[in-house]
């Protein structure tokens, strides 16, 4: 039995429960098609105001809520760290206790620190949307993900997921084992042992035994229906994490060679942007198995439902 | 008896009668309760194009104009200097006659020249709003001051205020001091003398007498109804206008003790961004006599009725 | 007998024959006075997602474009090059597929490589708008002039049109170029040798002898109907091009003495931003000779139409 879901804030996957993701995936639905429609846009949210509030640069998730809320109709408003209250000596609840005056009815924020939207959540009055902070959670990536799965195998319920990559410095990552567990997947972890948190089974929670850290990525790929690899991020690579690119490519990069040790019909995803020949070759980008603009399609419709069922509940 | 608010421009309170700055103020009622509405959106300003050109930069004032443009249905155009032709080498009567071809309906215009809005206003069709010149003027930041103190005293007429701090540099201390005294307030000043201005008290034009220079920070706050700091600008500390943030936080910060010489319902506002523990103690911030956030939430609506005001007039 | 306009995308003048570009400029005449009515704003595209992806500056362009398609209902959306995922190292076309994924029915893009909006047009379902390209093309600046020309002289056939500056880096001139001598103007061309590629003649295609390159700038202008003063591009001054900014000024600069060698109701027209005093006279800009301004309004009306005949047709 499906629950309601009835919150302010979308802070984390950790703190949903599987039935409220599950009310989230189904809500997706309805909002996916308005973006194939002549005409792609409702009233849904008029009259309501959205601001996206970035302290980190990124077009893309930007774009994605920028895009969601317009063709929903609210109104909204981009603000970025460079110019914003906070480069002149403004405290982040300062600015965030602003902007609520201004009456907005969600704000949607990146930050480069890990718990910055859950502070901000219990000081103002409007939906917080976590889009991104440090290296804790990215939630509606998670969802977006858990859609495009479910769209291509229908349920996630005991699907084998490969994560691949730098785990410990990726919100993507986290949020992903979260939520993959929650929903009956089993989940193997693979990347260079420095990457990898020491403890990091400990986040499948109840779920305990669903979550499996391999020593090599060819035990994590191995039979798995979906494999989703991780951004490297090249700046990293000034701290030493591992030795080069191309190392990390051998070792860790995905190719269609590897993704053969794959089930049959295995899916690839990939948060973007993609480094390829890197992380992912770009034969494994560009085949049929990839389902990386699926996700960013989905995306679009993701963050619709989110501002839709936290926004309208505010109302209500 | 009150006159019709009939002008195309708003570059300065100084050059408002009385009668159009009460005008304004009653105006801003009837747009004040949009914003608390389910549906915070009216069609006043449908089919109207507001440009928002930004040549220092400023987050809250910015969005501000940009939420009061979208919740009327103007369609609203951010514009700031770092990418602007201006950099490209066109003069700034250029860049405005040439945005005046794009046929606008409002240009909303902050600028670190002191007397450019008033420049541009002769030079173009579309009203201009003057968001800050300079150490010129700030009219709708003195607006909405006056809407807030007004909202809780019930009137402007006979009432003490305070302004404390960097009054040289400061276009928010200029434009409350002329729509102060014009509204019948009596307003003292204090501040470190190198940053008063030798002939401040000539401001008060007609309301001679009703502008007085203090020579200490507890003189101006005695039994005072209003407190307005200011906001110190660290880079000033640069041009060494007083020795040290620490020094200048002791001598003219506002702290609750300070604010314990003022009347038992004197109200505190500042501009914001707040610099807690430099100007203004976050004792006195988070205090029930700051009206800070209604001073952001009425910034809103008080931009509302100046496009109202001054875009309708265009079209009548 | 004019043709149908039936294009996905508006990459070039090159690649348009002049029945299409008749079609367009006809199709302006409908959108120009949208802007001088008292509710600037049409439904025509409402629904629709027009993506301004901008890798260089451009205030003027940007901003025009943002105008046509708000007064048209579209929604709007800015990326630009500095805050985009180019410069976290994806390609140029994972940026596109990316955005495409996000259904947008139009893409404005403006790059400094020639050809890049050529690349996307095959890669994408969006209609790709070339917004100027690196040297090659910058289409709807071409229509505008045309537009503009043809506004105040009827028809542009049988017209001498003279075109002075920098052209080997100029997409404004080979724009143009193409477009007149498409639709029957006599071009002449002038400017320091070196800045004049050596094969610019076979620019005219099937229009041989339609195009002129002189020796000096009072052989382009003299009997002209139509002069085109191109921008100097004063970053170029360190290439060594030319000696210096006044030399250049004296030599190739616009003056009321030179414009008298023109026809006696010969019109001048620059793409802006002008700089003043050095390729054209403060006299020559504020005289009524001028038509800079009217090229800017026409930019917009130009944009409308393109917007509209490019992103209906996706639609049918």
């Amino acid at each position: 039995m499906k629950v309601a879901f009835n919150r302010k804030d979308l802070l984390s996957i950790r703190e949903l429960a599987a039935e409220e993701i599950l009310t989230i995936l189904d809500t997706v639905e309805s909002f996916k098609q308005i973006s194939t429609r002549d005409i792609k846009k409702v009233p849904t949210l008029r009259g309501k105001t959205v601001i996206n509030l970035f302290f980190e640069a990124s077009t893309r998730t930007r774009t994605s809520f920028e895009i969601a809320a317009k063709r929903m109709s609210a109104d909204s408003i981009n603000i970025s760290a460079s110019n914003s209250s906070v480069s002149k000596g403004e405290t982040l609840i300062d600015t965030a206790r602003n902007l609520e005056a201004m009456a907005p009815d969600a704000i949607v924020i990146r930050h480069p620190s890990a718990g910055v939207p859950q502070q901000l959540s219990g000081m103002v009055g409007a939906s917080i949307i976590n889009a991104g902070d440090g290296a804790h959670e990215h939630p509606t990536q998670a969802l977006l993900d858990a859609y495009t799965i479910r769209e291509r195998k229908g349920s996630l319920d005991g699907l084998q997921v490969a994560i691949i990559g730098d785990i410990s410095h990726s919100r993507v990552a986290r949020s992903n084992t979260h939520l993959l567990t929650k929903l009956g997947c089993h989940v193997r972890i693979a990347g260079p042992r420095t990457l990898i948190p020491p403890d990091y089974e400990k986040l499948a929670g109840d779920s305990e035994g669903s979550l499996t850290v391999c020593d090599h990525i060819d035990d994590a790929i191995s039979g798995s229906d979906v494999v989703m690899m991780l951004r490297i991020q090249r700046e990293r690579m000034n701290e030493a994490f591992f030795p080069s690119i191309k190392e990390y490519s051998i070792q860790y990069g995905l190719t269609l060679k590897r993704l053969a040790l794959a089930a049959p019909d295995c899916i690839v995803l990939h948060p973007g942007p993609v480094n390829r020949g890197v992380e992912i070759s770009s034969e494994v980008v560009d085949s049929s198995r990839s389902l990386i603009l699926d996700q960013v399609a989905n995306g679009v419709a993701v963050r619709m439902a989110i501002l839709f069922l936290l926004v309208e509940r505010n109302v209500a």
